[in-house]
């Protein structure tokens, strides 16, 4: 708004309803929620997928305010004026407009480059009288170089929020997206060079038309902003709150302006400053009653007309600033690629098999999307939106609205603890994390939570954990033959413990891991999987031919849906006293052979999906029943969880689908919610207890420096929280349930469409599919002479066609999967399964 | 300050100087910075150890507004009025006032309680014209509940930044808060219940006296708000923005008041916050210039008294709300101890040995201090300003002053990046940290960098490394027989493939970590300390009792500083020819008796100093000989520098001291500043190539979730840039040279007085010192009857002393240890030498 607002009124220019924004988005246009009360509350108005990518070819600045009345109007007209005045494409945008038409923000900045609105049907309607139409847009005839934009306008000079609840035509955010991205991405299909500027309604934490603050309306667009600073008594503190409050979404502000230099709280402002930003100190404007008289037939009055003139060199200096700032933006992104595979050893990955223009220059995360440098249709530099299909090696657990919370709590947290060491001390996050993973996943069984960073360590911890408790229960057996019991091609990590705990693999043979030993009896387990529209068992690898028989007991298992496999009516089967037999047998032939050399002290899974070797579900009656053996050989029950807990598969637990209790269970990955390592290895208190004695050596002496750091302890109680709350779509509320329930009845509800699944197990492309809690996974059939497993390469066409689609995938071997987060809608779930149907072809 | 400032004029109320400011806190007052040029920079206001705890006795609050003149000092009235009425003790302290007389927030509220302040000889003359008196100490004499205190006060109505660059009387940051600190002490002493204010002036990033923001000034004692927020149009921005300010920082901001619902803002706020805070709006109070025509005798005019009287209710409502509140923080605080102890597994803590009582709860953590729950003389709760005297656990990077800069950038790549995943992809942050450390520990040899969560990983790794080039240089070499050269007494990590990187120890017995099996080849080295102050190498630990000829070599070595050990030129003495020829009998001989089982692949040391084994310094001569040795018969060279590295001993990398190169080095801890887990590897470009290939498999297939994390990367370029930064003082730079060097030199400059070194080494109590970059460590004489090593108690007792001066410590065995980070001051360094020497008594 301008610095005194509604009293400096221009007359109102002509505006036209420009028809390219409704043809171009009629989904958007149509969809138009008209319940003032859906758009006030501050839940999710989630977007959809994004088509519209984000034009870096034309510098694109959002222009916000320290306070409202601070001159953000004034600094757009001066900017539009400045670069009319040097035939310099400029577009200006206005999305949201409240006093509409008194006010018009537009109209000023129009005004200043001596060109005026048009106006159309509808919007002259809509300025008569009472009117539903949600949307205004003018653009200029007068100059092909310069466009001014309004978008959306309200009568009521209020907050947009308000102006929605009194007069409906309520907009969502997205669309408000969408629109302004529509209109800067024609900009700069035309120009492909100039400024853009999106002017916001009053500061960066003011309500937008759907109750979202503005500041996180914008924030999946990431655009770097211009702040204008307050110039008044207390305008140092409004303007660094106002740049707090942007840089700690995200934002990147290399400008501050301020339209007033009587109070010089621009000095203060730079030397604070330093040399992060350009600050910028332009004389007052004469107020405003003054100039309105003397408006001159542009709209414009005299001394606004002189105080333009006046700013003019500050200002140009200003857009050669913001200009050169985003050239080097855009050239320190286009770097990024040769730097990252110059300078840094990626894991797992063969380096010279990286074409660098497959390197992918991550600019920001928006909720489940990244933000990644790509180029438009024209070869212009852009930023697209791209769906993290991995979600991010497995971590992502919130969506775009969620994701705020768990800033704020890590931003809090930073700033309340740093770091405070762990032992012997105690501080909320930690104490709380530990009391929420207690009362979650450790409920009933877990008296203890070890806190350390990765999963690998977790494991380690767990192991040592597992050996002193068979040790105390079994004091005669030696140490040194200690072994476990695990399923073949399991994985638990990559450091050495971890790997001596698996069966050999591509990660531990000589070359990868010299000082390997499989230390353990790794059993080969059936799997589970569609096939043609119908889920089955599979039986486990054997190198002997199998049997008819033993093939048939198999395929007579019926499983009419995925939910089927995990009743505990099943161990009554034939196929439980088969698994129990296989199980046993080999127990005994283990103790049989190795009776010199190896004792089995553990038994450790990853519970249902063994996510590392290809999305493979081993069958839960399997798992159960192999717990079940171990245990009543005096073995302890490691349920490694780290990829499949926390809601992964649609369970708070994994041990709970299994329905086995262990005694020591690991998790991380998902714990922080997505954003910084943090682990946790929970035990019961028999497991505790067999550390406990009169001397410090007896004690579990496995420790890093930031075991149970707070920040991510408070990450992860903000995660816990959010991931049970009822955002997860997974959870059965009441208003979700199809069964009729009163209340939350824990029963799971899958995310992924049931035919949407049939279709993809009977495409011819396709061998088998799982879809379970938040994965989605299809094996890819291998052409001829394409290899399996992990060195397989079948699924890395259909991955490149995924990304060509706005999904950033990766294979897994011969694997495609998606991965969404536990509060990813279905009706996104939906949307990328379509995707991946057009990638298959 | 009020609502309308500076119309609204209270009748000056006598002011009496309070003498017991004076006396309490001589140092406070005497040390006032008359220089403004000092005052105005943003640059440390370093405090000094705070003796003064924080009373938890009475509920204490800031009054934070969210702009000026929203209404601080109206709510502060009502409020003391309200208490007043109630009986209820109350303090109201005003710290810093400009504006003064005619502005006096304090005399608003006095009046409010129908009292008035007392003036003395200073504060009248100061009234009257210009004055050098830094403070105005006011005092109530009329109620015997109520205390009102101004602290400081300017005449200039303006910022007080400005107001002392005006009239002088500077006053740093930690005199404000310790003349407040003392001031709440004192009532809490008095009364032990009822409810005290601190009322700043303007925003919280208004700049206070010294041009810190406020909500910096404020931040170590994090008393918990009260914000007022803005009831103007915008207001909602300004409030949310000024909300995010204060918890961004880390403070708790239980109630939100707005003193004007003509808006009604307060709704949308109550919505957004939750039940987070309590929202509390109030009516508008009429505006100044109709009351204070009407002003009556005590001040207060009647249409005030009337708004006082209206809003009791509501009034009494928030400070029940408050004192509940508060009420639970310290009840809830209470709880953790035991929490703590009973649900956490403390890594390397036998719990049975650990007294709830010696459970440190940690509220918050401000620069190198602990804020921790304490109580004070008289057995109420307080929190007590403790050192951190372990760095917790070695981490810790900076001082109070740089701490915020850390979490800024924590906040920001939080919101910016979340997690973004690491392989094949590119984002700033990481980038940005991999080139900070190919540009510094890196420089001249390493080419790529990988990147963990902790350091046990960050060897693993190494290891991985170090096997894999080794291999590449001898294919003929069985992979399975490849084994380590280290120090005996050394740790490379907790994890399996560490421990077995290092000989036998307490870690890795049997009850330990059942599958340690000790790899490699372990020396005992000589070491260096000083005792009875001068500098001795001392032989290596053997099993036969060495020769005096022997001995005398060692003894021979003249070091007449400990920098004298670091000389390249002590390889060309007896020693070094000495250390050459033990090393190499040792290999050749590990090699004759191990030749079917052994390959000697690399050689892995911590430089110079060895934390986990009770800080022993090897002598650097015998490191740089053995690397030297081992790089002649092909191994590789892996310095582990997550301890010693990162400026922790006083220069950038470890191995630079050492006069060495290696071929992989590790880094972690100090990396991120000590904020959270973040490790890397770097390695040299030959290291890389080994893993090159047209396969897969042949990649390093050592990875996980986390590896590469935006977030943490960012701290860690933050960290990296602070620590390298003349804030270091270990750096030379003109002005801190001896030397008269015109420009940095790179000589390093130990933080340690030298003086305080020869007398701790001379200490009756004292075996041996070793003082070295960041860190001082003493072993304690073992009394007869306590065992050596890991296991003893020696240092305990010094320890426990330590923490009852305000220093938490911890013991390592018989050694006790400080440890700063690379930016603490000289001065705070001596300070804790001097609280060691009272602690030995």
């Amino acid at each position: 708004m301008l610095h005194v607002q509604r009293r400096f009124c221009i007359p109102l220019p002509i505006v036209r309803q420009a028809t390219c924004l409704l043809e171009t988005f009629p989904e958007v246009i149509s969809d138009v929620s008209e319940d003032p009360s859906s758009v006030r509350s501050f839940a999710s108005q989630r977007s959809e997928l994004r088509s519209a990518d984000i034009s870096l070819a034309v510098p694109s600045f959002v222009v916000w305010g320290a306070n409202t009345g601070v001159g953000k109007t004034l600094l757009s007209a001066a900017l539009a004026h400045e670069a009319t005045a040097q035939k310099v494409p400029f577009l200006y945008v206005k999305p949201i407009q409240t006093g509409f038409p008194e006010d018009s923000d537009a109209a000023t900045v129009a005004g200043a480059c001596g060109i005026s609105l048009q106006m159309g049907r509808h919007a002259s309607e809509a300025a008569g009288s009472s009117s539903s139409e949600a949307s205004y847009s003018g653009r200029t005839g007068n100059s092909g170089l310069t466009d001014v934009w309004l978008q959306h306008a309200w009568k009521l000079p209020a907050s947009p929020h308000l102006a929605v609840a009194a007069e409906g035509r309520g907009v969502t955010d997205s669309q408000i997206r969408a629109a302004a991205l529509h209109t800067l991405g024609a900009f700069a299909g035309k120009h492909g060079s100039g400024m853009a500027l999106i002017e916001t309604a009053g500061g960066p934490a003011s309500p937008g038309p759907s109750g979202t603050l503005q500041c996180d309306v914008w924030r999946p667009l990431r655009l770097p902003g211009v702040l204008v600073g307050d110039s008044a008594l207390g305008g140092i503190s409004t303007t660094l709150a106002a740049l707090d409050c942007l840089r700690h979404r995200g934002y990147d502000v290399p400008a501050l302006v301020l339209t007033d230099n009587a109070l010089q709280n621009w000095k203060y402002l730079r030397e604070r400053l330093g040399s992060g930003a350009l600050v910028l100190s332009l004389p007052e404007c004469p107020p405003a009653p003054e100039r309105s008289k003397a408006a001159d037939s542009t709209g414009v009055d005299a001394s606004l007309s002189d105080w333009l003139r006046a700013v003019q060199p500050s200002i140009r200096r200003l857009r050669e600033h913001l200009q050169q700032w985003h050239h080097q933006r855009v050239e320190r992104l286009h770097s990024l690629a040769g730097k990252a595979d110059s300078m840094i050893w990626w894991p797992t990955t063969q380096h010279g098999l990286v074409e660098r223009a497959n390197v992918q220059v991550i600019d920001s995360r928006s909720g489940e999307h990244f933000n990644a440098l790509s180029s438009d249709q024209g070869g212009h530099p852009c930023i697209e939106q791209r769906y993290d299909g991995p979600a991010s090696w497995w971590t992502q657990g919130v969506n775009e609205d969620l994701q705020p919370r768990l800033h704020q709590s890590i931003a809090y947290s930073a700033a309340r603890y740093g770091h405070v060491m762990h032992p012997e001390n105690a501080s909320e996050p930690v104490v709380a994390c530990a009391e929420a993973l207690l009362g979650s996943v450790g409920k009933g069984w877990a008296h203890r939570v070890f806190f350390s960073a990765d999963g690998s360590s977790a494991v380690e911890i767990a192991l040592k954990m597992a050996f002193r408790a068979f040790m105390a229960q079994h004091p005669k057996q030696d140490a040194s033959r200690l072994e476990v019991v695990g399923i073949a091609e399991g994985y638990h990590g990559d450091t050495l413990g971890c790997m001596d705990a698996v069966a050999p693999s591509v990660y531990n043979g000589p070359r990868q891991t010299p000082w390997y030993k499989g230390r353990g009896l790794f059993l080969s387990a059936p799997t589970i999987a569609m096939t043609d529209g119908e889920w089955h068992v599979f039986p486990p690898d054997s190198e002997e031919p199998p049997s008819e028989a033993y093939k048939e007991l198999f395929l007579s298992e019926k499983l009419p849906s995925l939910e089927q496999a995990f009743e505990p009516g099943r161990c009554k089967g034939t196929l439980a006293a088969l698994y129990e037999m296989m199980i046993v047998q080999q127990l005994q032939r283990h103790e049989l052979e190795q009776r010199d050399s190896s004792t089995l002290a553990a038994c450790i899974i990853e519970p249902i999906l063994q996510g590392a070797n290809g999305m493979r579900m081993i069958d839960p009656l399997f798992q159960r029943i192999l717990v079940e053996a171990c245990r009543a050989k005096g073995m302890m029950v490691i349920s490694d969880e780290i990829f499949a807990g926390l809601w992964r598969l649609g369970s708070a637990s994994a041990w709970e689908r299994l329905h086995i209790v262990p005694d020591i269970a690991c998790y991380a990955k998902l714990l922080t919610g997505g954003t910084m390592p943090l682990a946790a290895t929970l035990a019961t208190d028999a497991v505790f207890q067999a550390f406990a004695s009169s001397s410090k050596v007896d004690a579990l002496l496995h420790g890093h420096s930031y075991s149970g750091y707070p920040i991510g302890c408070a990450a992860a109680v903000t995660a816990l929280d959010l991931l049970s709350s009822p955002m997860n779509p997974m959870l059965c509320t009441p208003e979700r349930c199809n069964k009729g329930c009163s209340q939350p009845c824990g029963r799971l509800l899958e995310l992924w469409d049931a035919d949407q699944v049939v279709q993809l197990s009977v495409h011819p492309k396709i061998n088998r599919v799982i879809a379970l809690g938040t994965v989605l996974a299809a094996e890819v059939k291998p052409e001829s002479g394409q290899g399996a497993g992990y060195t397989a390469t079948g699924a890395k066409d259909v991955v490149m066609s995924l990304r060509k689609t706005g999904m950033y995938a990766r294979p897994l071997g011969n694997v495609v999967y998606l991965m969404v987060t536990p509060t990813t809608s279905r009706q996104q779930c939906a949307h990328l399964v379509r995707k991946l149907f057009s990638a298959l072809g």
